[in-house]
C-alpha cells in the first residue's frame, strides 16, 4: 500500500517509540515524510534501546518521559495528527512480582494519555498496541476476536483495561482509536539480551553466540508470529481507515510449533543447536498452550495481512544482529 | 439452604460494608453466628450510611478505611475465614467525571487486597461483587457468561479489571475466589437519596415523597432485578461452595420493562404516578438497551435462585422506608 499521500508532512507521535515496533515504525513515517515524535521513558527493564533511533536521532524529537506523567504528555500530543500508542509494560513474570507498576502504567497510565488526548487534541487519530495476551489460554484455535478473555497473568489485566479505555473513548467521547492485538512480533531491533519480553530475542542471541537454543517443554507448541515489518504496515494502515475506527483486530501469522522456529532459524543461520529444555515453574502456571490468531477481521476491512515469511524475516533479523550485536546486550 | 453450621463463630470480614448488600449480608451473618468485621470508608457519594448498621452496631467490628489502604487492609484481613468483596465505584456518571478514582478503587484498590490476602492471609474465602456493566450492550437476551464484554463507561473497565484480578489469583496463586456479576439489586438500606447509583432508589423516595417517578424513554427498556435477600443468599452459598472456586456467576432474575416497574411500585404502595421523561444525555451515551441476565450456570453448579418475587421485594422496601425515610435523606 502507498502511504505516501497519506503521512506525508503529518505529525506522528509514537509511545514507546524506542522499541522494537516503534523505532521501526519511526523510521517507516520518516521514509514517508512524517514528522514523528518519540515519547519513551527508556526504561531499561524494556524494550526501549537508544541505539534503535541510530541514523535517525537528528530528524525527530524525542520527549524522554512516563506515560503517566501528564504534563509531558499535554506537550507530546499538542498539534499531533496520529497517535501510535505502544508504551507499556508487556513483561508477564514483572507483572507478577511488581503487579502495581505493571497496573499503573498499562492502565493509568493509558487512561491519562486518552483524558490528555480527550482535552488537548480530541481530534487525533490512535492505534493502541494491545496483546493476544488478553485471550489466556485458548478454548479453540485459531482465536478470534469473539473468543473469551481470560487472561493468566496480572499483565493480561492491565493490557485490557488498557485497551477497553481505548474503546470506551471512541464510544462515548467520539474519539477515533483502534486496537491491535497483537501475537508475537520479532525482528531488527528487539530486545535480545535476555528472555524478560520475548524468548525469541532470547533465542538469536543465544544462536549468534553459538549457544544452544533452549526450547521448552518438547517444543511442541505452537504459536504465530509477525514480522516487525508487517506489524509496522498494520499500524499505518489502521491509523488511517476509516473502517478500522472503535475496533479491536486480532494481526496473525502462519503458525509453527517452537522446535520448527528453532530449526528454522538454525537452518537460515547456517549453524547451531537446540536443546529441549523443562518448563520453568513461574512460566508453567501462566503458560497459555498453543495459541495462533484468526486475522480474517482486519483482512477483509482493513486488507492486511502478513506478507513476510518466517524465513524471510528471521533472515533480515539474523543479519541486523550479526552486524550490530554489540548494541544489544 | 440452611447456613448455620457453616458460619456459626466463623470470621467474615465485608468490605463495602455500610452500603446496600454489605449491611444486609452482615445482619444474616450475626444471626447465623460469624464474627462480623465491616471496612468501609464511609464515602457519603457512595451507598454507605452509617444508619445501615442500627441496632447491629456493637456486634460488630468497623473498620473506617479505604479500600487502597494497604496497612488497615493487613490489619482487617488478618484471621478471615471468608471476605465479602463488595467496596468499589459504582457510578457510572461519576466514572465518566472521574475516571482516575474509579480506576484506582477498583482495580488498584482490588489488586491492594489481593496482594494483601496472598501476603497475609492466602487462605481466606473470597466473593467479589462483579456487575453485569461489564458486558456493556447486549447483543442478544438472556446474557449469560460467554457474552462479549464490551464496557462502555469507564467504570465497567475498572470493575472488570477487578473482577480479573481475583480470577488471576485463583489460577496463579491457588487462592479461593469467585466473582458474582450482579445486575440491578435492590431492597432495604439502599440509598435514596438521588439517583447517583440507582434509578430504583431514586424512584422509592420519590414516591414515598408524593413525586411522580421519572421513567426514561417510554419505559419499554427490560431490566433484571434481585432483592437484596437474594443475593445475600447468593454470596453466601458461594463463599462456601467448592464448585464456586474461581468462578464467574451471573445472577439475574425475572425480566420487566421499566413502565410495569414503576407501575408495579405503584400498585403496592397503593398510589403515586409516573412520568415519561426524555433520556438525559450523559446517561444517553453510556445505556446499554435492554438487559437481562441468563443465572443458569450459578443454578445447576451452586443452586442459587431468586425466591424473592419483584412483589414481595418491592412491599418489603416500602415498607422500611415509610418507617426510616428520614435516615436516607
Amino acid at each position: 500500500m502507498n502511504f505516501e499521500g497519506i503521512y506525508k508532512s503529518r505529525k506522528a507521535l509514537i509511545t514507546g517509540g524506542l522499541g522494537l515496533i516503534g523505532s521501526n515504525l519511526a523510521r517507516k513515517l520518516l521514509d514517508l515524510g512524517a514528522e514523528v515524535t518519540i515519547y519513551d521513558n527508556a526504561d531499561p527493564e524494556s524494550g526501549a534501546n537508544p541505539f534503535n533511533l541510530d541514523g535517525i536521532r537528528d530528524r525527530l524529537r524525542v520527549i524522554e518521559a512516563d506515560i503517566r506523567d501528564e504534563s509531558q504528555l499535554r506537550i507530546a500530543v499538542k498539534g499531533q495528527h496520529y497517535l501510535f500508542n505502544l508504551a507499556g509494560e508487556m513483561s508477564h513474570i514483572g507483572s507478577m512480582k511488581d503487579p502495581f507498576k505493571d497496573l499503573t502504567v498499562n492502565a493509568f497510565g493509558q487512561l491519562t494519555l486518552l483524558e490528555t488526548c480527550r482535552l488537548h487534541n480530541p481530534e487525533v487519530s490512535i492505534v493502541f498496541a494491545g496483546t493476544r495476551q488478553v485471550y489466556g489460554r485458548p478454548t479453540y484455535l485459531p482465536v478470534d476476536e469473539k473468543h473469551l478473555l481470560t487472561p493468566l497473568d496480572n499483565n493480561g489485566v492491565s493490557k485490557r483495561a488498557g485497551e477497553m479505555y481505548h474503546i470506551v473513548y471512541h464510544r462515548v467521547h467520539g474519539m477515533t482509536t483502534c486496537v491491535l492485538r497483537m501475537t508475537n512480533t520479532y525482528g531488527e531491533r528487539m530486545r535480545i539480551r535476555d528472555d524478560r519480553l520475548t524468548f525469541l530475542g532470547w533465542w538469536v542471541r543465544r544462536l549468534l553466540e553459538g549457544k544452544p537454543i533452549p526450547v521448552y517443554g518438547g517444543g511442541s507448541q505452537v504459536r504465530d508470529l509477525n514480522h516487525v515489518g508487517d506489524v509496522v504496515d498494520a499500524f499505518l494502515r489502521c491509523a488511517q481507515h476509516p473502517k478500522a475506527r472503535g475496533k479491536i483486530y486480532n494481526l496473525g501469522g502462519e503458525p509453527i510449533c517452537l522446535l520448527d522456529l528453532a530449526k528454522l532459524m538454525i537452518d537460515v543461520h547456517g549453524s547451531g543447536e537446540c536443546e529441549i529444555v523443562p518448563f520453568p515453574e513461574n512460566l508453567k502456571r501462566i503458560n497459555i498452550g498453543d495459541y495462533y490468531g484468526n486475522y480474517n477481521l482486519v483482512r477483509s476491512e482493513i486488507g492486511w495481512e502478513p506478507r513476510i515469511s518466517h524465513r524471510q524475516g528471521i533472515k533480515r533479523m539474523l543479519d541486523y544482529y550479526l552486524k550490530y550485536l554489540e548494541h544489544y546486550l
